[in-house]
């Protein structure tokens, strides 16, 4: 049986192209005693993965070059010879970008299908809904009635984050690219209002969509949106640093030039790593899966369906603003 | 009798020159009912007072043009018909680049001259010595055994807030510009160690000094030194906005390019205002006063004697490195 694969060729600078990948095949051999065949059926496409192919320090060592590109993925055992993981059961994480993984289960976790789409896993009830889950009330700690403003609103992250704000009783604002973005937002989310970066002046909108300026600004983007958000920060204003997917593929960082606005408006910003949280899973994934069953998040899925090989430039996909909800391979 | 005054007479961009400033005389009148008047004798000069020029959203409403410049000072009562400030009374405030100033007390506070020299309430036990404590306790929360980085360690606050990390059991290291401010924050103030940002390599030297990285970052001076620090902050570590003298007579601030070290190492950057801690300066006085007498918190001055028509060129010392210690005109 063939594995077919995506390596990391060059690491890349800006955008990553074609020069980037390499596309590969495998033999699967046999399994040793412990080990299990993972069949993987979605691969999750995330902006974290532009930063594990920089070789910078960072919160987990970066992608070596000529390894399979790292990626969360959910997938079903096909063949055992271990304990734990069964024939048929479904389990989610770092599969990679490759049609089948061989492994002794390190770091994978089971999922359970009756509660959810096994996609699901990748989104709201996986690193989208947990990253959106602590960053906005562990580092954000939204009160009631406090003005949350939310950026990519419309992305994987950030839907999820407004909507929990909006279950905790907050204001919650959503800045997107465009107007079916934004009527999204607005409308099958339930925000309060939306911003289009790309058609309204961002000071003129937040004047007056946050008049009593921005509580908790959770961010996912970084660069002049960021800014904006620091220039109608709240006293004891929080940014929730969660992403900056407008500057991962610059060669020049733009930092926030009035980061002061911090020390004006005694302000907070923080950064967070979900993954910090794991032992708080277990109270966080059954809150989430009862809101999601309940239907107060919604989480929008974009599923390009394809072989692995449709992954370079699916990506690109991520950094032009071009996705909608979740993006992901659905390579079975 | 005639009252001295430094007005501000036109908003500078970039370094305050002669065009800011108008120098007046007033003739002070009669006292009414409830009034008393100030004889000044030590003008406090503050980095803050270069934001207070500028017509941006700041804390407190920017200087208007054609007042006279606002200034912390100390002050003694040499005339009175108000029953809570009597005759010979000290007292500390916002009392303005002159000599003299008729008041109903409001904002002032009186000070003991037993306790220590009538200028001590401008530096450990007024503005300066409040802004270390509160900004270094409260936001910077170091714990025993951590790495507190403070850059203008020979300045001001810089200092304070080094030597109460030092008082907290803390590893201490200072950021100061040339040998003998070096030399002072070593030997004098007792901190582990110093670095000269003008001849060190600061990344080498962050390395060497803090190998398990920066625990608090102390940040008086912002620009490249704190895009310096960030690089090093230690996994969840925090830096304390104060100031960025830096970049206070810049046209185009410098966002910190790597402020996504924040996300990475989980961490946190946050402003203060000293006066927000108005309510506890009743424990921190007599703590700073108690650590001041023991001779734990030594505070540098570095008075310049002169009318108040020395202030506009006094001023820019604190932009050019060369003042050593907290800044004041004496005045009388």
């Amino acid at each position: 049986m063939i594995n077919h694969q995506v390596r990391l060729a060059n690491r890349p600078e800006g955008l990553p192209g074609d020069e980037t990948w390499s596309l590969t095949e495998e033999t699967i051999g046999d399994l040793d005693a412990g080990q299990f065949l993972v069949e993987i059926h979605f691969i999750s496409l995330d902006p974290a993965m532009r930063l594990w192919m920089t070789d910078a320090p960072s919160y987990i060592p970066p992608v070596a070059v000529g390894e399979v590109m790292r990626a969360l993925g959910v997938g079903r055992v096909v063949a055992s010879k271990s304990d734990a993981f069964a024939e048929g059961a479904w389990v989610s994480g770092l599969l990679g970008v490759q049609e089948y993984l061989v492994t002794d289960g390190k770091g994978l976790t089971k999922i359970d299908p009756a509660i959810a789409p096994p996609q699901t896993f990748l989104n709201a009830l996986g690193i989208n809904g947990l990253t959106a889950y602590f960053g906005l009330l562990d580092v954000g700690k939204p009160a009631s009635g406090e003005t949350v403003l939310v950026s990519a609103a419309a992305g994987g992250v950030g839907a999820i984050a407004g909507q929990i704000a909006k279950i905790k009783g907050c204001r919650v604002i959503g800045i997107a690219g465009g107007a079916p973005k934004c009527a999204y937002v607005k409308n099958d989310l339930g925000f309060d209002g939306a911003i289009d970066y790309k058609r309204e002046n961002m000071d003129e909108a937040l004047r007056e969509h946050c008049p009593n300026g921005v509580d908790v600004y959770f961010d996912n983007v970084g660069g002049e949106i960021l800014e904006a958000a620091l220039t109608h920060l709240a006293m004891n204003g929080r940014v929730v640093l969660c992403g900056a997917i407008s500057q991962y593929n610059e060669t020049e960082i733009r930092g926030p030039r009035n980061y002061l606005r911090l020390l004006v408006q005694r302000g907070r910003m923080e950064g967070f790593i979900f993954t910090d949280y794991v032992k708080q899973f277990k109270t966080a994934v059954p809150e989430m899966g009862g809101w999601f069953a309940e239907g107060k998040i919604k989480a929008q899925e974009d599923i390009v369906e394809g072989g692995v090989d449709i992954f370079p430039q699916t990506f690109l996909k991520l950094f032009s603003g071009e996705n909608f909800g979740k993006l992901m391979i659905k390579v079975r």
